[in-house]
């Protein structure tokens, strides 16, 4: 069986820049978030979310209960928190943790139904409602983030209990669609590449099978949500069926050549098609997802990985419009993107997969969560501007500081789980050979019994160090943004090219391979097919886009315009800013202050340093201005 | 008693540049709007405009008749037809038109009840709910635009019918909400200022104590929209009555601060409020006014004059939010502004307001007008990319062609009413004192007896020359945008300064006075405060802001930066282009084309020519590129 996705390494142990991240999430969200789904966090919302299992099982046993409460999707904000757990524990061993966590599997385990169901909303009432609403209600999205949990959860403790709950309620939903026939897809997809990770762990083929028919019958005529709107006479939000765009309804998905709508159902779908496509070595499906992956990366994405740039449905839009700051790019998306990325990777070794994987991680993904763990940004802009953001109808949505637990509470949990299995991203292998692809420091143990030790301050040093354990191969990822490199052996320089992003080197126990990158920052411009950038550029160090915030910059970042025929340089590293981090310095101007609204006075510009850091920072300082975007002249 | 508004002048006989547009109006406008409004012209939606006046005289009458069709403010259709043929009669004798325009307002006068109603829809049937929708009804607003058409049917041709009907209309709505003391005040204004011109021209004091009346009960808590919803079980569209800024009832209107809401609204209200300020010397109102007046100019219009920047209530947004391409700017808003100019004109001379009217005029409002008369923007972006305009959910409003006659047609009949009265926007007059606000070429016969006849091709030439017929004295507006001007008169240099924006000469009968002003191509920079702006720069040239479209420019717009050290030049009158216009070259560099979405390396410039056309004229050959912002370097 070949492997799918991001499961391949036995361990990570991180340290370094990934360290404080997964401590972050391990010390601070994770807890948090516990008390938080357990009603526990005054001036947070009501979550229920621990509560309706607790209803959902005494329902079960005939006993008195409460009601449903909160989003529909609710139960996944708890199958969220119990995979983030899982990979944290398995980062951060933890009595306590384990405790609390064994106690919510537990708990979520005696709400599935005798059949198999799981889904607390329709079992504490409304059973009759099942598998009515797959447009709305979430009942297949639910499911899938039970299951990924529940992999995290069995390969964290090594516990069978919420594995077995999940394939029971796998066969039930195989059941349900295949052996009964009933029509339909999830209308938030997420399932597919679920059953594939439970598939990829138990071999359990119902999964493969059910997961490759929600693929293949996506999307066909006539359309499956305008049927099943006329079947029942009954809404959740009343979601319009005929919008077929927005949930990928519109085209058999092999078809498919524009990445479109909701973006995080979007890259949700599509690591699934690559799933079941790698798994089942379906040409035609991995054209449609290569396809996608070229929409996505060539003409809808932003600098920072971010995507979808419209807040209208929190979705793509069309080719090259990405605005800074009416901008959607929620960091669910991001997230999702870099599972995309990550599937891709693991089919071609191709080292674009794992530079997009690792631009939404240092960016848009990290951006989301404030220093302290404890409030987070869905939309994540690229220019904000006191006064019209947040206040403007076309960016009420766009905050200049991240908020607290929402209602809707994907994406906090989201990035709690993405973080604390980053490792999975960082590394991967195939048969003798290690895959770097992100360059994590820590150790790593491989399924195949090498290890790995990485030293190294990325991304504030291109200097990466591994030490290795086993013979084998090791392949380091050349970023396309390292306008040069060098490679030592045990001290020794290696001369080697690399192969679509990567260079092979062959290793036994105790080499020590010592890469260098070039992190130097550098002046990034969009294709002018981008109106909002004409005229713009960007500044990146390394994987980090760079930002500009007025509390850096005279509390006005608007005046400023970069001389791009000068380099930017790195500021001192500053361990007591923002958790420690490094300003960087760009030479330019500041236009002088024009008293009107329109003038043809020629403005006058004064020679200035734009003070710039890093992009995934921004917004911990207090509301100002922000920019990523400026001016240039040259 | 004060005249008001603009009324003061006696007739203007076109020549030059206006008249090409008064003809347009005349010879295609007016006639196909007829045929529209009498629903005979094949492809166009059913107006059914005029067919619901004969059905309202025929319920009167208990004869059988037909249901109102079409929007609740159909009417105003009519009304603004009648206006602009009157004006356009006015200007053109014309003896089918004039029968035509009899025949029309003999239906309407055939459609007023006994008591003084006057509005089809609650006429035909539904009797009972007349006056209990202020929100959304537009009864109030009909009847404005029925007053504006009434008085200027009554100049035009000296008839009083309708001026008779609309009196006892004005007289009905005084009863209703004066005698009678009902609550409310219009959802749309129109007819304060509607009420404020029957007065000058009747010098009804009902009209004047009911116009102030609207003005000062308008935004008292608690909010009368709110109670009203209560009070009536039926709605319209459903208008939120809460949406208090939309409507400009979110507070008294002597507090007044910012420009808010709907931008049509707004400013018809605006232009009432000044018309009462002055009519009855209320300091207060009219400060509220001046502040509204530099909320506009100075924080939230477009270079273009036009204003409404969101496409959310075609709204005004919040200080400094001048987007290029999400962009609302209402042809009918920049009309509304221009009226409430004139009005800030009369009461105060000061050349800032001719600037801004002159503006609006020659930009946005001769944009909505397709060269052939036939078609008509609403929307007037200053940006416009095919693939992305028309296609973003953002920019889904934002047409690359002018659409033809819209199921709402406000706009269209908008433009023609304000194109075929332009005269007494351009001309003004204050004792023995002519005002040339605008360099409108024709002849001019003022109420004091003078008259002056002006020669010129502005606005592609800035040489204008002005005989004089009496003795009085002569004030030329010299626009803020003209670094120099000279004057001479009778030959000779005059030594003079303006004064608020205008030059005093004394004139006897035979006096020649030319005017040279400066109108070569100037750059324009907005404030740093204009995100959406920085970095850019616009070519204007006299009242002419230009633009560039892809068919001038190699069908990349998105490439070309101007470079500001150099001047713009103009290339030679085309009397074939366009229906005859200058194009303009300014000297810059093209980008060369960047394969990828993001690249690091330094964009290659290649010298390059820009080249401009005026912005109303954009978007008469076919869908393209355009920008008039395009960024800068030095």
């Amino acid at each position: 069986m070949k492997k799918m996705g991001n499961i391949s390494i036995r361990s990570y142990k991180p340290s370094g820049f990934i360290k404080r991240y997964q401590e972050l999430v391990h010390n601070e969200m994770i807890p948090y978030q516990y008390h938080v789904l357990k009603d526990e966090v005054e001036g947070v919302a009501k979550s229920a979310a621990i509560e309706n299992f607790i209803n959902a099982g005494k329902a079960l046993r005939g006993e008195e209960h409460g009601d449903f409460y909160g989003m529909v999707f609710q139960d996944s904000d708890v199958a969220k928190w119990i995979e983030a757990a899982s990979y944290s524990l398995a980062v951060f061993p933890d009595k306590k943790l384990e405790k609390e966590l064994d106690e919510v599997v537990n708990t979520v385990c005696q709400a599935q139904d005798e059949d198999g169901y799981l889904d607390t909303r329709f079992t504490i009432s409304q059973k009759e409602r099942r598998w009515q609403n797959l447009l709305e209600a979430h009942e297949l999205y639910c499911a899938g983030h039970m299951m990924e949990a529940a992999c995290a959860y069995y390969e964290a403790t090594g516990k069978r209990n919420l594995l077995d709950v999940i394939v029971k309620n796998a066969e039930h939903i195989y059941n349900h669609f295949i052996v009964q026939k009933a029509e339909g897809y999830p209308g938030h997809p997420e399932v597919e590449l679920a059953l594939m990770k439970v598939y990829s762990i138990t071999g359990n083929t119902h999964c493969l099978e059910l997961a490759k028919h929600f693929i293949d019958c996506r999307g066909a005529d006539p359309n499956y949500y305008e049927k099943e709107r006329k079947r029942r006479d009954w809404q959740i939000w009343g979601n319009n069926p005929s919008d077929y765009a927005y949930q990928q309804s519109d085209m058999p998905l092999r078809d498919a050549k524009d990445a479109k709508g909701h973006a995080v159902r979007a890259a949700y779908l599509y690591s699934g098609m690559k799933d079941v496509a790698t798994a089942t070595e379906d040409k035609e499906l991995s054209d449609a997802c290569s396809r996608l992956w070229r929409s996505i990366v060539d003409r809808r994405m932003y600098i920072t990985g971010g995507i979808g740039s419209t807040c209208h449905g929190e979705a793509f839009s069309t080719d090259y419009d990405l605005p800074s700051d009416t901008v959607y790019a929620e960091t669910c998306a991001s997230i999702a993107l870099m599972m995309f990325a990550s599937r891709m990777l693991a089919d071609e070794i191709n080292g674009e997969y794992a530079d997009v994987m690792e631009t939404a991680f240092y960016n848009t993904v990290l951006a989301g969560i404030q220093t302290d763990g404890k409030r987070f940004f869905y939309v994540n802009p690229l220019e904000a501007v006191p006064g019209i953001s947040e206040v403007a109808q076309t960016q009420r949505h766009v905050k200049l500081t991240r908020p607290g637990w929402y209602g809707c509470a994907c994406c906090p949990p989201n990035a709690a789980r993405l973080i604390s299995s980053i490792g999975k991203y960082a590394y991967g292998e195939k048969g003798n050979t290690l895959f770097c692809n992100l360059f994590a420091a820590g150790e790593v143990e491989f399924e195949n019994g090498m290890k790995l030790c990485c030293q190294t301050d990325y991304p504030y040093s291109g200097e990466i160090c591994y030490k290795t354990e086993g013979k084998g191969n090791i392949a380091l990822r050349i970023p396309a943004w390292s306008k040069h490199f060098a490679v030592m052996k045990n001290g020794e320089s290696l001369s080697v090219s690399p192969d679509k992003g990567y260079i092979l080197i062959s290793v036994v126990d105790g080499d020590e391979i010592c890469l260098s990158l070039d992190i130097s920052p550098r002046y990034v411009f969009a294709s002018q097919y981008v109106p909002a950038l004409s005229g713009k550029t960007a500044v990146c160090a390394g994987p980090l886009v760079y930002c500009f915030e007025g509390v850096d910059n005279g509390d006005d970042v608007l005046s400023l315009f970069a001389d791009i025929e000068r380099k930017p340089v790195f500021e001192k590293y500053d361990a007591s800013l923002l958790g420690g981090t490094r300003k960087l310095k760009a030479f330019g101007y500041r236009r002088e202050y024009q008293n009107s609204l329109y003038s043809d006075a020629l403005p006058e510009m004064k020679e200035a340093e734009l003070i710039g850091i890093p992009y995934c920072l921004w917004a911990n300082r207090g509301k100002n201005q922000m920019r990523v975007w400026i001016p240039y002249t040259k």
